[in-house]
Formats: C-alpha cells, structure tokens, sequence
C-alpha cells in the first residue's frame, strides 16, 4: 500500500438494511504550509506527495516566481509538514505579497485575482496547436487508466500534462488545484517547454484552472466535467480552447473548437 | 431559465467523430468581494445567489462572528459583485484576522485553520442524535432531487440541512465550501438551533467542511463522496458521525457509527 497517499480505516458498511464491518482505504489530507524566505507564506491541505512540485507551481501560479531560476533552494521536510523555499532576491510582486498577505488565490480569494484577470484579458494566446478528437478521448481514458489513488479511495482529483500523444505528467491531489499546481511545478522543476501542451484534468474547469494554465501559455483544457461561465469568457478572450465533459467518445466543445480536428 | 445561476451558451458536441452545434446551459461562476467595516476582506469565487447567507456562512466559518447579533448591518450589492458587512464592535479576533491580512481557511490557507485545530481538538460534542439508515438514503435522495442547477448543467455542487425527517435548507454552488457556508448562514439568518441537524452534501468531507459544521455543533455529516483521513480523524475526536458514499440504499459508516440506526 501507498503509505503516503492512502491509509486504511476500518468502517462499517450498510447495504439494504445490512451491517458489515470490513477495511477501506482512505486518502491522506495532510496540512502542509510553505516557506518564503523564512516567512510562512500559506498552509495548504493536500496529498502529501510531490510537495517540492506543489510548493513550485504554488509559487508560479501566484506570480511569485516565473521560473526555477527565480530559486535560491527548495527544501521539503516531509515530517514536519513543511516546504522552505528561498528566492535569490526578491521581486517586487512578491514583496507586494508579502506586504498585504494576499497570498489566496489558489481558491479565489484575495485581490491578486483580479489583477491577474485585467492582466490576462489584454494578451490572447498566439498557438495554432490542433489535435483529433479520437486523441482527446484517448489523453481522457489514459488519465482514468492512471488514477489509482482514485480508483483505491474515491476522493481525489486526478491532472495531467500532455502532448499530442501521451501523458508526459501526472498527478492527484484532494485538491483540484493542487493537482495542477503539481504539474504546473514539474514542468518548471523540469524546463519543458509549455506553449505545445495540454492539460487534462478530472475536475471542473473554473476560472482560477484557466488562469493558473494561462500563464504557462498553454492552449487547450480537457475535463471530463463542467466549465463555468467565467471560464468559458476568459478562454474565449484568451485564445485558449475548452474541451469538458469528455466522458467515452463524447466532447463538448466551448470555445477555439478549430483546434480539435475530426481526424 | 434561472438568469442568476445558469446561462446559454453555444457550444460543438463531438460525438462519435459527428459535429454538432448546439445550445447548453452552463453554471454562472462570478467573483463577489466581502468588505467588513468599509475594509475588503476577501474575495469569493462563486454562484451568484444567497450572498448574504454567503457572506454570513463564510464570517461564521472563519470565526469573525458568532452570530446574526454581531452584526450592525449587511447588504448585498448584486451588480457591484460585493458584499458589505459592519460589525456591531469589531472582536478581538477579528481584529488579528484584519492585521495577519490571513482570510483564507475557507481553503485550508492560513495560519487560523491551525489554532481552529487545536481549539476543536479538545471539545468534542455531546449531542445523541441518532436515525436510521432509511432516512438517510432518503435524505440523499432528496438532495439529489432538489439539485436542479446541477442536473442542468453538471457544474456544481449542492449541500443541505436537515433534521431526521427532512431538508430544511438547500444550496447550489461552484464551491463545495461556499454551498456548506451559504446553508450555515441561512440558519444564522433565521436563528434556527444546529445542534440537532444533519449536513448533507455531494461534495468529498475535507477537513475544513468538517470545522466549519463542527462550529455549529452538528452531530452528522452526510455525503455522496469521499471522507479524507484528517476529516476522520477528526469526527473521531469531536464525537461527529461521519457517512460516506451513500449512494442509492449503501453507505459507509466511518465514525461514530452508533447514531445511524438499522431500523
């Protein structure tokens, strides 16, 4: 078994009026705050694998960083629950984070939010990135193939990275964001190049997903669930195409449906 | 059509390689900015309804009121996206939250989830509630009946108050903590006792909607979904019955398993 993903409780099950105790495996919700620079910057509840990814795309996502090289060092200590990061000097935006405390957009919250909405509105997507719809299937069927803390437990969401062909990253959180800010920190921990790929993601498709994958250039979301209206304006805006609800060989299309090709 | 909730939008169908364009509703998702005593606190991503048991909800979850009587006035401004609410005196805690500038539990961000934590950790509730199994996959049933922005759009989740018969408040939202904020804030509103009542959601039970009912008391939490290992761990301790994947006549038991009766 995964210890650090999952751990087994004993419940009582009851089906039709009959009780049964027997073993089930729960996922791990693990509270884990982040350094900047000596400061405690904000405490995420997470799955508690990948933090250095998580602490990363975080960062990224919250236009703290724009790279690794933004990095003096990043250290997890799994135990205490805690990821130090060290900048090589601070940006402004991040002394601006630090000096409002700010630091809540991963959920919505905070005004740094709308700045990085008016910010985006004015600088649309320029790729001419296409793919076929039996490919964008097939990305959905690899992401349930590999969601195993899913298929163990029920409770998490599951993100991917993807090119044209296959999954490059992959990853599952409790948390929705987490789950991409986990990818979102591989890429940089790694250095690939962004422009050219795809997410796919178990999860609604709102607008914070869309704002954290902007950012990362990226061209085309695919959920097997919902977008929300907000989502769908900033995609339309942004040049950015939005595929939900791929369930077998169903896709809806909500906006730049150019970019998935019948074959 | 629900103009506040949903909207029309064109979208393309893929399916079986087959284009199709067609028009589908789509969940409204808006930001909506609380302001406490002329300061903005925070910014909720959200469904545009309920604001003001929104705003109430989310005050009472991160412990900035008590109840309706710290209140010297709410108004919701529907067009402006905002909220504004003045405390009667600001309380000591609500002073601190004002300085750390830390808002954020509402997603498990900030250094206050920690001291809710530790203070919950030592008072556990007392409350015998009990009800049988029946009742609560007809409690399910009827949260899943009322979810009709769901059903027209696959985008959001529902939670609900109930007592032993039936559900006495409902809400829809993109956020499974906002529909479990907007439920607590309409009992504020209406000064209904808590300590009796069951929260039923189709949302996972995380450690924060596990607090947030905790603070009012209530014995039960009901879900479609998955519970996490801290929310268990959690209900165990508080003495709160936690029931999981309750789905059609099933359900898993995982705490305090005694007030979910067979018959």
């Amino acid at each position: 078994m995964d210890r650090e993903r999952m751990v087994k409780k004993q419940i009582t099950r009851i089906r039709q009026g009959e009780r049964e105790d027997l073993d089930d495996l729960v996922t791990i919700e693990t509270p884990v705050t982040i350094y900047l620079n000596g400061n405690e910057l904000v405490t995420l509840l997470c799955t508690p694998e990948k933090l250095d990814f998580l602490a990363l795309g975080f960062l990224r996502s919250e236009g703290i960083i724009t790279g690794i090289n933004d990095l003096e060092l990043i250290r997890v200590k799994e135990k205490e629950g805690l990821v130090e990061v060290d900048l090589k000097k601070e940006t402004g935006l991040s002394e601006k984070l630090y000096g409002k405390r700010t630091v809540t957009s991963g959920c919505g919250k905070g005004t740094v939010f709308f700045n990085v909405l008016d910010s985006l509105r004015s600088s649309p997507l320029s790729g001419d990135l296409t793919i076929s719809a039996e490919k964008v299937t097939g990305l959905m069927d690899s992401l349930q193939q590999r969601a195993e803390l899913y298929k163990a437990t029920g409770g998490v969401h599951s993100a991917a990275l993807a090119d044209r062909e296959r999954i490059i990253y992959f990853s599952e959180d409790i948390g929705r964001h987490n789950a991409i800010d986990k990818i979102i920190g591989e890429c940089l921990m790694d250095g690939i190049p962004t422009e050219d790929k795809i997410i796919v993601s178990s999860g609604r498709l709102s607008s914070e997903i869309l704002l954290k994958t902007a950012k990362l250039k990226i061209q085309m979301l695919i959920s097997r669930a919902a977008p929300t209206s907000l989502c769908i304006e900033l995609a339309e805006n942004l040049n950015i195409t939005l595929a939900g609800f791929v369930r077998g060989k169903r896709i809806n299309l909500y906006t730049h449906q150019w970019r998935i090709t019948n074959s």
